[in-house]
């Protein structure tokens, strides 16, 4: 059944119905994204990424009852879509669900789904791109997208967003240092959460340090960053230059379950968006978002064509000549790729 | 040039060479790959994942150490090669080099290598995939292979070992539940490193009852996984029951920074691979290591084919209209697969 038209009318049932279509990737569901792409591109799409151990799941809820009870203007349709790739075999992600319901249950205006690997990364990738499209063409003005954990997995699925939150937290362990080198190039808003517990000033400094390494300008706008922080001062004012059209990621404090910093992190969210309009850097970053989805879609698409031309038999004798050690497994997929 | 021959006359200097061609995928080293390929098969190989602050790499040091000096025996030769998928663009994995230097530089039995991400996570796993077969020709007898984080790129990775470790620590907050559902399912040997830290007894308690989850039967076997843990007994026996041909991980406590319980560890490894022996399960293994290591590399030679015969042109207009929002990601995906 295609669901497109009950989508657009806002049903969230044919919304649901829609998504699973999408994660089972479906002809019906492939039907429907296509009918529904020319209607997207009008959400905000935030990217939410960060190592396990940070608060993800309880910054991304107070997010979206921010957003649902703003402090002024009328409050906006929300979707967070919160995907696990750690998870290959069982569903890690439902659990998440349970908990958050509790807070965001019954609000007509909020839709969270939960994503796990089924299989191939680049497969929930894929997946994950859909459910953003359709959320996106059922209306939602902002759409969070969560992932667990710090690797290639989340900076590819955070290539999906136009705003990046990169959450750290004090006192995770070193290995975290090696993990900030790489995700801090896709950071638009650094947040430490958890920003009660001691060893914040630390944590604070270090993302600073990394900051200018990453952006060597960076000591020229040192004042924009971050003031050097105080334990009063929960959150430090998120700065842009925009008359430079250059973006430093400000660093905000946060306490998510206590709900502290919220609106600071909301308002860093506002102005990186802000940032993108002004600087003309949303047309070239949505040009950008689309050429990796499509690179993605394109992977997928070739592996489905080769597996559809090639019998099972022919994989299975390549591999055994391999396990034979006649051929060296680089020989065989060369033998194998002649199919496409 | 072919550094084959050199390599297998355990010329250091000629592996770390071929290393290098094998990361920048030339010609040259896929040749010497090639005849490299039938010399391979006799190594140990070691899986070693876990989410960042567990110390994984302190513990891959000593275990290292153990097998250089071990309790009887001749010394053994052991590779370790650490790979960080989180670091896409900039070299995570390199500071790690640094410190293991220290303790084991300078003996020739020992060989690290660092690799970090340069692109594609599947071109990493390629990569790696690539650097353990020549390791593997080189003569080392126990190859480590550790991965930073606990996504599906380390999943993909640990499928290169006959043993997986997975590694855990007490007081890592959360979030770690939702990732060891998953990664549990490819753990031989669970280790709780940093067990002299509070919470200890908490993490093997999460850890038997997630273990009892996974192994349906295990409960019959429960006094062979753990005994309920002592603060006098840091680690608690390893435990298979071959008679059955069942392996049930073990879990091993070890506080690597102080060397303790890194003979368990040990002897729990020595026991999987018996265990995998004795069993028939390391043909088993080693095919369905095959296999996944020939998907992955069939999937970059197709995308490779596929990037000869398309002009950059094609791609781009593809793009284009996708940006205008006439063609969907999808389809023009197909559409450029044709060319395939």
């Amino acid at each position: 059944m295609n669901f497109a038209p009950q989508v657009l009318q806002g049903n969230r049932l044919a919304l649901a119905r829609l998504l699973t279509q999408i994660e089972n990737n479906t002809p019906a569901g492939r039907a429907a994204l296509d009918e529904l792409y020319g209607q997207t591109g009008r959400a905000h799409r935030i990217g939410v990424t960060g190592a396990p151990g940070t608060g993800k799941s309880s910054l991304v809820n107070q997010l979206a009852l921010h957003y649902r009870r703003p402090p002024q203007g009328d409050p906006l349709r929300v979707a967070v879509v919160a995907v696990d790739p750690s998870s290959p075999f069982t569903g890690g992600a439902i659990l998440g669900d349970r908990v958050r319901m509790r807070d965001l249950a019954g609000d007509p205006g909020v839709f969270i789904r939960s994503m796990a690997s089924r299989g191939s990364l680049g497969g929930l990738a894929a997946a994950t791109s859909g459910v953003v499209q359709a959320l996106d063409a059922g209306g939602f003005d902002l759409i969070l997208i969560e992932t667990v954990g710090a690797g290639q997995a989340e900076v590819d699925i955070a290539r999906l967003a136009h705003t990046t939150l990169v959450i750290e937290a004090p006192g995770l362990g070193d290995d975290i240092q090696a993990i900030k080198a790489g995700i801090l190039e896709i950071a638009d808003v650094l947040v430490i959460n958890k920003a009660d517990r001691p060893g914040v000033e630390n944590t604070e400094r270090s993302l600073r340090s990394m900051l200018q390494l990453g952006h060597p300008t960076a000591h020229v706008f040192q004042n924009h960053i971050s003031k050097p922080g105080h334990e009063a001062a929960l959150s430090t004012p998120p700065a842009a230059d925009d008359g430079l059209q250059m973006w430093i990621p400000p660093i905000v404090r946060t306490v998510a379950t206590e709900g502290l910093g919220i609106a600071d992190l909301a308002a860093a969210i506002a102005q990186h968006r802000q940032h993108l309009q002004s600087s003309g850097e949303l047309a070239q970053r949505e040009l950008a978002r689309l050429r990796s989805e499509l690179e993605l879609l394109l992977r997928e698409t070739l592996v489905a064509r080769w597996r559809e031309r090639t019998p099972d038999e022919q994989f299975g004798g390549a591999l055994e000549r391999v396990a034979r050690r006649e051929i060296s497994p680089w020989q065989a997929a060369d033998e194998l790729a002649q199919n496409c």
